[in-house]
Parts: structure tokens; C-alpha cells; sequence
């Protein structure tokens, strides 16, 4: 491997293999705004990618807006959790050209008050409900931890989805259609296996109800957070008077729910499926799916080989996503090398012994293994192999979520585990028990599972003692 | 027609008949945060359905990207005429949570200098010109005039492309060639009629060494920008050090080009093509293409109905953008009227005769005509009606812009002829006499065309009567 395209041991350090990884491939960059990244072609080629095919799921049922950036400190205000929540990390606008501003004005670190602001002018009678909108944009949250490209910045992109129903029954049950929604696609999309749940009272969205969440689970056995899904209840609609009118006549304040996943899933992508050569990048989401490498000696080769390149590059792209590597300047193995560093599902070679033969060389990026085909094959050979891949990296993540998942009985076990995975423990869902838990040993509590959520054993709380009242996952988290 | 609907009639205000139809169509509407308006899902959707039809054509050449949306006040400033331009209007995070920042960030008003900071890390040597990248976004300019929405707010969506070459001739005919592909774009898609060419001196871009520019003319008779190409040649290569090593060995600056267009354009749609009806919509960006309305009078007759409007739907839905209004609350006159207020192009009615006879009722929104097919002729029908809509909107608009050009011999025949569209007066081409035209008579200069911009008559210009350098189309402004 040449020394431009080398990447440092994925075992051997994961914060410097990651950093490495992000930036050679070109996925990302850091620019002069400190906790501000650049996305570059590569990564913002997956995002689109991301989002065309969530809105395929979703666009039936709710419909595109955008909000203003912007939202008057007071109205930021209005619901006294959710600034307490937020204004910690609000980069704010108190300048406008030359003058101050009457009122400041934050960069929306998420839109509940913005929207909801508004919302009443969408909103009369039962008819209205429910209302669904989505936005795709930019939120700011001024972190002052260190940051890391895609799963920790100052700015990010993701949607925010926001619903509007005449009952709280209505909306739980939308929260959760989201939240397994979420799981759904991040499973089958992004080979991402996570856990979902609820988030705990302490680590609930400010401002919420309940909040729902789905997590996954880094090489180095921190939980990340992949999405989540809130039950706001009435909460906001209080501060914000959103009423409808019901069919008794009646008018009744609406439950809401809000719910989103960001460009953080493109970090756990490169962190979950890459390897010591570079990005692994699941077929459904790989900005190419195919590269086609001519491997030719003379000039007479060449032409016969790059109209091959081109015959099955045109039969290829009108199913899949394809590129042909034509440049001159670079080898074949500098290609291979670098096309596998990108990620990319399956790499087709074509020499003067295929030519002959009527064959192809077909290499697949996740097992690192070639095998020749009957050009004849190719189509068929493709489509199971774009299956294979997907499932292969589902699978192999899935393994290792499932074999560092642990259960502690006691706070010995507990400790002894927390730093090798998701620790399943019994816990009393007090606040500062689980605040203690993170005192101690940095770990917070991620997920409670939806159904199985039972306190187990001794049913006694894994820290303080007293009785449980579910049993959760923990972890140290990003 | 019902009160709720009513228009204003156009003709009469067209100001006050513009807001009310971005208001009753649910287009948009206005937010908390002053001259920031909320686009709704109506919209949104036409801008997504933009953004999609121009990013199938320039897909292949240019590559999306996301870059921060703060640019440091350092970053800012370094391109001094770049900064005066812009300075004024630029909203300043000074504050991140709970601290002052050390450095002023401003939100961006347009991306060169963050992205020009930048860039010369993608750029080595000639083999990576050209280099274009392109990004959908959102941008801050904090107006002190009165706003409009879509015209002019204090954000705005739109694409900003940025692109770099080897040579300033490669510039040129990259700025030529995005403006003629805007052009195009604007008269084919959205049936607006424009004027392409250079802008003056005064009026070009801050930083730019020429910009060229798309204009139209409203219904007030005032030119609206609908997209601007800048040849930036090296005037931010020089200041942000952005060189490559050219086939000779040596150092060389590259030439830049930069290009946009923004929502404003949903402005110029409703403006040109709407009546006191409403809306209009070309229907190769109409969210809905056609609507399919039931008329029945009992319920076996609605059974019967709703079936075909399926079948109908089902049909159209393979090629067309298609709604069935179902709903059972309102009349299919009250339906009549608010899809013609929003402006669907082709309706579609289907009663017990339609039934009987299989024909259909179909009526055109640009003619208000309606007439009777067989349902066997819907889908060529269909068809030849979507393309005379779209054709007959820009020739409608098209005839209105043509009419409305004068020529002024002196000024006395400029001061006439200024308010009724654009004028066509020879000038000097001096900054000062620019801007006296200005004081006199509240016009600009809008554009010079590319190939027809020779001084005519007596070749004077038209206010200071020295020799003119040029023909240019003048005209108040948006």
C-alpha cells in the first residue's frame, strides 16, 4: 500500500485510525471555524443518499417546510425546560450590520419553539389533525467538549420531524412509529444494528414527556445516540396556546411529538463498518456501489479494454451506481488500494485475460475476496453480491453489538463491565442514583428497552439498593 | 366565489394582491423573526422540484458540498471590496452559550471567502481544474428595506456555485455558460422570460471582475435579478493564496467563477404568472400537475365516482404529479376555486355523465377553459395540454417583457418611458453618472447585453451626453 493512501491500525488507536479515515477518503475537513466541518463531495454525496431514501418512506405522510434560522430569545424562552436545556450551548446573533439588535436572536439549535410559535395558524378544527411536517436543515449547538467530524460539532445537518394530535394516546403511539422507523432504517440502510427504548427522566429531550431513542454501540464500546423520537405531550402547546377545535365543540390544547436524526450517522457509518484499509460503506448507501478498473500493458489494450470498461459500465448504471477509473496516470493496484480505502462495495476487473475468456474479475470490498465470473453472469452475480454485502455488514455489527452486551448483578460486575460494552442493569430511576452512576464511572443510562424492561433478578437497584424499577442499558456514550 | 378565498384583483394592487396570494395559497407566511418569512410545504415543494430539475442537469459536472455556515470576521474581511459590499448587511454571532466570542462570526451572506480559505487544499496542480462544486443552502443578509417574501427577506434559500480554472479565459466562458445555463433554465421550467448580459461597474458583484446576470420584468414594470454568474478572475486567489502547479512546473493563481440563484424565483413565478384568481403554476414545477375532482350527489354515486377517480389517478400517477380531491366536507365548486387558486395547471372532473359517456371534463388553468374528452384520449390529451400550459405561460409573459421594452434617444424620453419597464438608453459607463440616474429617476442599470450592446443614434449617453461606451437596459428595481 502506498504510503499516501495508509491507514493507521483500527485497533490501535480509534480516535487517530477515525480522524485518518475521515480525512483521506475526503468524506470531511476542518475548517477555520473551530467545531465547524467541511462536507466534502463524499460525504455529502452519502447524506443525500440518506435523505432520498428516507423521504421514499416518509413523504406519503408529512410534508416539507423550512423555518426560519432564527429564533427570538424570547420565544426560545417560552418553554422554561427546553431553554434551560439549550441555552447553554445557543450561539447567538446580537449584531445586525452595523447596529445591535433590540433582541437577540439564536441560531436554532432545534426548532420546537420556532414552529410551534406558528403552528396555531395551521391549526382549527379536529380536521387539521394530525399535521406532520419535516425540515431538512442546518442546527448549531456551540459545544464546548472536544469535538469529532460528524459525531460531535458546533453545526450539523439532520431533519426535525413535528407532529400534531388531538390526543396524548396518539402521539405516544406516533413517537414510537418513528423511533422504530428510525431503527428500521438505520438497520437496513446503514447495516447499523441498535437497541431501542426510552431514555430515561434524566436524559429526556428538554422539554419532553418521553423521549425514545436508538442506540448503537463503537469500537471502543461507547454507546452512540442514532435518533430519537419525543413525546412533547401537552408541554409546548401550554406555553405556545396550540388549540383545536374537537368534534364535541370543544377547544383542546395538541399533543405533539418531535423527532430526528442528523449527519452523526455518517461517523458511526465509517466508525461500525471500516477496517484497517479504510471505509466499508454499505451498498444501499454507497455513493458508488461499483468501480470498473481496466488493467491493460499497451496502447492496442487499452482501447479494447476501456470499450469493454464502457459496454458493461452503460449495462451496469441503469440498476446501480457506477464508476469506471480511466485515469492514466495511476496504476492499477493505486487504484484498487484507494477505491477500497473509499469504501466501495465491489470492484470489477477487466484485463486482456478476461477479454478472452469472456470473464470478469469480481472483487468484494467487505470479505476482501475475488472470484472470476462468466460475463454472462453479471447481472445476477451483481445483484446477490449487492445483497450479500449489505447483510454481511449488518451481520458482522450485529455480532459484535450482541456479544458486548453484558448484565451486571451488582455494582462490582457493573464496573468491572461498563468499559467493554453495554451493561444491563436493574436501576431505581431515581435522578441522582443515576447521576452518582456517572460519577463514578462516566457511564450514563442509554435505553430502556420498550417491552422487556422488567427489573431481573434481586429486582434491586444496581447502585443504591432500593427496589428498581426497570432494568436499562448503560454505557459511556459520545 | 367564497369570501375566505377571495383575491384582490391584480391589476389594482399588485402589492397587496401579491401578499394576499402567498398568504391564501399557504405558500408562506410571515414568522416571529422580522423580515424572515416560513415556507410552507406549497413552497417547499416547488422549490424542491427546482432544485431537483437543475440538479439533473448539472449533476455530472459539479459536485455538492456543505461549508459552515459561519465565516470568522477574519475570513471575512481579507477581499476588502468583498467585505464593504457585504459588511453592511451581515447578521454577527457574538455570542456562543454563555461567553463572548474571542472572534466575531458572521452568519454567512454568501460562501466565497469560507470556501476560498479552504480550497486550495483540494487543489494541486492542473489536473485538478477545472474544480466545480456546488451547495444548497441557506444565507443570512440582514436588510434594512422593506422585505417580501420570497423577494426579499433577511434569509433566503438558495445554490451558490463556485468553480476554478487554469486561466482567466476558462473563467469567462464558465460564467457565460452557468448564466445562458440559468437562462435556459428560468424560461424553460419556469416559463419567466429573461434578459441575460453583463451588469455594469456600480452594479456588479462585491469582489467579482465581471458579473453577468438574468432579469425580468414584473407586473409593476419593475426588473427583478433572477440569477447572477461573476467571473471572479484572481481577485480572491490573490488574497486567499489559492495556486496550482500548471504542465509548466510553475505557480500558478487560479481563476474562479461564482453563481447562484435563490427562492426569490418563487416570487417572480407568482408575480408573472398569477391573475385574481390566484396562482398560476407552470406545470413543470407544479408540486400538483393535475387535480381530479368527483362530482356526485348521493352515495351510490359517490362509490361509483371515487372508483373511477382512482382508476384515473392510478393512470396519470406513472407520469404526472397527481391529486384526487376526495374531500366529502366541501363542494366540487369550493374545490374549483381553491385549486384554481393555487394554480394546478389541468383539472380534471368526473360526474354520472362522465361516467355514462366515458368522457371526461378537463379544464385548463392558464385559459379557464374547460372542454370534454373521450377517456380514452386522456393520456395524449394530457400530455399536448402540459406542454401548450407551459408554452402558452412563457409566451404570455414573454409577449408582456417584449412590450415593455422602450428606447430612450435622450433623457427627457428615458424620465417618460422609466416607469412603464425597461428602458434602453446609451451610457457612458461612469460610476457617477450611474448613480445620478439614479437620484434622478430611482432606475439602475439592469443589464448589457452580451452581443447587442453597441451605443446606437448618436452614440452619446444618454444623462451626461459624453460618448457612450454601451446600450444597456435600465429599469427600477426589486
Amino acid at each position: 500500500m502506498s504510503k499516501e493512501l495508509g491507514i493507521k491500525a483500527k485497533k490501535e488507536n480509534l480516535s487517530e485510525w477515525y480522524e485518518e479515515v475521515v480525512l483521506k477518503t475526503q468524506l470531511a475537513d476542518y475548517s477555520p471555524v473551530k467545531g465547524c466541518i467541511i462536507y466534502l463531495p463524499y460525504s455529502y454525496a452519502i447524506w443525500n443518499l440518506i435523505k432520498e431514501e428516507f423521504t421514499k418512506i416518509i413523504k406519503d405522510e408529512v410534508s416539507e417546510v423550512y423555518f426560519p434560522l432564527f429564533i427570538p430569545k424570547k420565544i426560545l424562552e417560552k418553554e422554561a425546560k427546553h431553554f434551560e436545556g439549550f441555552s447553554p450551548e445557543v450561539a447567538w446573533v446580537t449584531r445586525g450590520g452595523d447596529s445591535d439588535l433590540d433582541e437577540w436572536l439564536a441560531v436554532r439549535p432545534t426548532s420546537e419553539t420556532i414552529i410551534y410559535s406558528y403552528i396555531s395558524k395551521l391549526i382549527k378544527s379536529y380536521r387539521d389533525l394530525p399535521l406532520r411536517i419535516i425540515q431538512w436543515c442546518n442546527v448549531v449547538r456551540w459545544e464546548t467538549k472536544a469535538t469529532k467530524p460528524f459525531l460531535r460539532g458546533r453545526e450539523f445537518l439532520w431533519h426535525e420531524g413535528h407532529t400534531f394530535h388531538a390526543t396524548f394516546e396518539e402521539a405516544e403511539e406516533e413517537m414510537k412509529k418513528r423511533i422504530y422507523q428510525y431503527k428500521d432504517f438505520v438497520e437496513r440502510y446503514l447495516a447499523i444494528p441498535v437497541i431501542a427504548g426510552y431514555k430515561s427522566e434524566y436524559e429526556k429531550f428538554a422539554g419532553a414527556h418521553t423521549t425514545t431513542t436508538i442506540e448503537t454501540l463503537l469500537p471502543d464500546f461507547k454507546a452512540l445516540q442514532c435518533g430519537t423520537s419525543h413525546n412533547l405531550a401537552d408541554n409546548f402547546s401550554k406555553v405556545f396556546e396550540i388549540y383545536f377545535q374537537d368534534k364535541d365543540g370543544k377547544n383542546k390544547l395538541v399533543f405533539q411529538t418531535s423527532w430526528g436524526f442528523s449527519t452523526r450517522l455518517i461517523g458511526a457509518l465509517v466508525m461500525i463498518h471500516g477496517d484497517d484499509k479504510g471505509l466499508i460503506l454499505p451498498p444501499k448507501i454507497a455513493p458508488y456501489q461499483i468501480v470498473i478498473v481496466p488493467i491493460y500493458y499497451n496502447e492496442e489494450e487499452k482501447n479494447l479494454i476501456f470499450q469493454k470498461v464502457k459496454e458493461i459500465e452503460n449495462k451496469l448504471k441503469q440498476k446501480y451506481r457506477v464508476i469506471s477509473d480511466l485515469r492514466e496516470e495511476y496504476t492499477p493496484g493505486y487504484k484498487f488500494n484507494e477505491w477500497e480505502m473509499k469504501g466501495v462495495p465491489i470492484r470489477i476487473e477487466i484485463g486482456m485475460n478476461e477479454l478472452k475468456n469472456k470473464t470478469l474479475v469480481i472483487h468484494r470490498r467487505d470479505e476482501m475476496k475475488k472470484e472470476i465470473i462468466k460475463e454472462e453472469e453479471l447481472e445476477s452475480k451483481i445483484n446477490t453480491l449487492i445483497e450479500e454485502i449489505q447483510s454481511n455488514l449488518f451481520n458482522k455489527a450485529k455480532k459484535f453489538l450482541d456479544e458486548h452486551i453484558y448484565v451486571a448483578n451488582n455494582f462490582e460486575e457493573f464496573k468491572e463491565k461498563i468499559d467493554k460494552g453495554f451493561v444491563i442493569a436493574n436501576h431505581c430511576g431515581d435522578q441522582d442514583c443515576e447521576e452518582k452512576i456517572k460519577e463514578l464511572t462516566k457511564a450514563t443510562c442509554r435505553v430502556i428497552e420498550f417491552d422487556n424492561n422488567k427489573p431481573f433478578g434481586d429486582e434491586k437497584c444496581v447502585l443504591c439498593g432500593k427496589k428498581a424499577k426497570y432494568k436499562a442499558y448503560f454505557a459511556r456514550a459520545y
